[in-house]
């Protein structure tokens, strides 16, 4: 190969297999695809030893991807019921799933992830050094952490989120600008703490130089993440999450300088009226990097519904700039999510991105769309059920409650609408007591 | 008494008990509140036969409302089922109910449930008619579709839909402007259909005057229904829709004049980059009146899970000017909903509102989200299943998967980042492996 990376490929106007599936799956010229990786603007997360990736493309002008959590964790610990949380993601054509296991064999499970996923593998190393070394967190030396990266990079991971943003000068922004929830994020909190009980920089950020060679050796994208994300709409667009993203462009800067491709990570909890311009924010300080946001959550008050609570706001978001949705399932702030909590929430920030693409005015999204519409006009119900975005739970709703009328649906009867205007704008009569 | 309507009592400056008690539940000055009245940016939907109402105000300034639709039909044809409905809505704390009764004893149903309310009532007296006069749509005459609605102002309904917008000069507008979905409001295809049928002017719209006085009569609010609501995001603010918007703002004024309160209802599916505007639109084409949406629903395709749609956009349309959401479930374009639909639907519509409330700067609007992430700060989680805007369904999830750690969830267990932030920031290590 005579290129490094994805970005590597760009620059040189090499266009890789991966941009070739890209440009066609979004129906794009290969030239406009190539020049977005070169700027940055957008990038293939695509491990090179990750062999049987179908791959994706996540940023500016395509198509809103969502990403899935699973993994294996102490409180839960069964490989064979995550992997079939890998199927069920992988059936619903999720474009991504995070792995963010962090007990026990990892690498097992990481292993057979990225054997059978042709959905891109994310992972955040920090989760795993502590299983990994079997050491408590501040024994953990920085070297240590930088080779966990490397291992998930030679597993074949195509993305690792890194909390290389909150450095001593982060964290002295969040010292003087106390906040309601304090830090949120898992693997930010775990850096912050690191930092503390060693008294050092964040090892992340010293040795950015050398994360950024490993990831250009296996061109790992980096998915830069914010340990400031709020954690309550409280917290949101503060000192500490706008000066962290400040610090995560710049970041951005000297990974494409490598040719490392990067993403940013979002909020978080936020309230509606503020998600617009969030998505500015990241755009401008991260020079145009795809954001990878988790909700944002509009409201704090919904355990049990932040699916929804998650969808509000990443399809104001996608609508607005994001590029890429962590899924929110109903589950957030209360379990691991079962399977089923993972479907809800996997339908649900599917539902964001679809609204978000329309929203956004890309070419194309609304075809799907006029296609169901075209389908109730006709009152064609198969035609409905295949378009519907869950076939299985529309079919069955339907069923559980004929109507008399088989054209029609138990909502309306005969006084459907659809059905009156039908008969009606072709001169016939109605008969809603008789016929 | 003297006075006829709230709005007639505002414009006398007569303070009416509904607005000291709507005034207190908003925490607004009784003078803010009534100049509103006045003015008819807000509105007190209080029939006074009505007896055991517990008023809400609907409005510029106040808190979004929401709305929740039951009734009885052919196809669902169930009164104890439909009471059970009635109280389980009670119970949730929902400010209006809908009684969409299409057939059989509909006064009957109609008596019971004002009489079990202190929510207020809402009808589409059109709906009821073909029921009440057992004649078929094109046989009724004027005079009965304005008798039906004086029946159900003596019942005590506190609002009514009217389809009078949809007049020849609308019905023309249609006709040069075709639409994916034509009309899906099934009051209005009604009046269409009445129209079309019977070569005549919609007999809302020609005696007009004559509906005014009854309203007066009894104090019924009018919820000015838009028959040209769009059924698909294709359909979405186009020519139908925005003229008959015109001609809403033209009745509000009439009505107005003879002191009759006014709510305008709205859309319907929407794309998202659409929503804000159309609150524009309404605000100015008329005048100010309260805006009631159904949805809006930011995409077609996802029958079965409708109540997600309607949630991200009635949203934002709170946010951006609506004040009032009409609920959408889980079954909608499927079937009548069951209780479990109708709980979901009211949860979805719930969170809409409130984070619209947060988005548009509602004095006070945050102070829920502040008490429960000060609970999630503190790992109080009794105090967060309290504050859960479903604490039974919270409770459940919570404890259908203990963790290691009882401070915890089972989510991040001894790697939550809230535990550790605490202990961290207290001082102390963290001990993730052992303690």
């Amino acid at each position: 190969m005579n290129y490094t990376t994805q970005m590597d490929a760009a620059k040189k106007g090499i266009v890789t297999k991966e941009m070739k599936i890209v440009a066609q799956k979004e129906n794009i010229s290969e030239q406009v695809l190539i020049d977005k990786i070169a700027k940055g603007t957008v990038v293939i997360p695509a491990n090179k030893n990750h062999v049987n990736i179908n791959p994706e493309g996540v940023g500016e002008g395509l198509r809103t991807k969502i990403n899935v959590n699973l993994g294996i964790s102490k409180d839960s610990y069964d490989i064979e019921r995550e992997i079939e949380k890998v199927k069920v993601a992988i059936d619903m054509n999720v474009e991504s799933i995070m792995d963010l296991s962090n007990y026990g064999k990892t690498a097992e499970f990481r292993r057979k992830l990225v054997d059978i996923s042709p959905a891109m593998i994310g992972t955040v190393p920090v989760y795993d050094a502590l299983g990994f070394y079997e050491k408590e967190l501040k024994d953990i030396t920085a070297k240590e952490f930088l080779d966990v990266v490397e291992k998930h990079g030679k597993d074949g991971v195509d993305f690792v989120t890194i909390h290389a943003g909150i450095n001593k000068e982060t964290a002295d922004t969040f010292r003087r600008n106390p906040r309601l929830m304090n830090l949120v994020s898992r693997g930010g909190s775990l850096m912050f703490a690191w930092m503390r009980l060693n008294n050092k920089e964040n090892p992340f950020y010293e040795y950015y130089d050398e994360l950024l060679e490993i990831c250009a050796r296996y061109d790992i994208t980096i998915s830069l993440g914010d340990a400031c994300r709020p954690g309550a709409i409280a917290d949101s667009t503060d000192a500490s999450q706008v000066k962290e993203l400040i610090v995560l462009g710049e970041l951005t800067k000297r990974a494409w300088a490598k040719n490392v491709q990067v993403m940013i990570e979002g909020p978080g909890h936020m309230a509606i009226d503020e998600i617009k311009a969030n998505m500015l924010l990241e755009k401008r300080l991260c020079h145009g990097a795809p954001f990878y946001v988790l909700g944002p959550l509009v409201t704090d008050i919904a355990p049990g519904y932040d699916h929804i609570t998650g969808a509000i706001g990443g399809a104001i978001a996608a609508a607005s700039g994001a590029d890429f949705l962590c899924y929110v399932t109903p589950a957030e702030h209360l379990r691991l999510p079962t399977v089923e909590d993972m479907k809800e929430g996997i339908i649900a920030s599917k539902i964001a991105a679809h609204a978000g693409d329309i929203g956004k005015k890309l070419p194309g999204a609304r075809k799907w769309d006029n296609q169901m519409s075209l389908a109730r006009q006709q009152l064609d119900w198969s035609k409905m059920f295949e378009l519907a975005i869950d076939p299985v739970k529309a079919k069955a709703y339907r069923e559980s409650s004929k109507p008399e009328d088989e054209k029609s649906c138990s909502m309306c009867g005969k006084m459907c609408a659809v059905r009156n205007l039908n008969k009606v704008l072709n001169g016939e009569d109605i008969n809603i007591l008789r016929d």
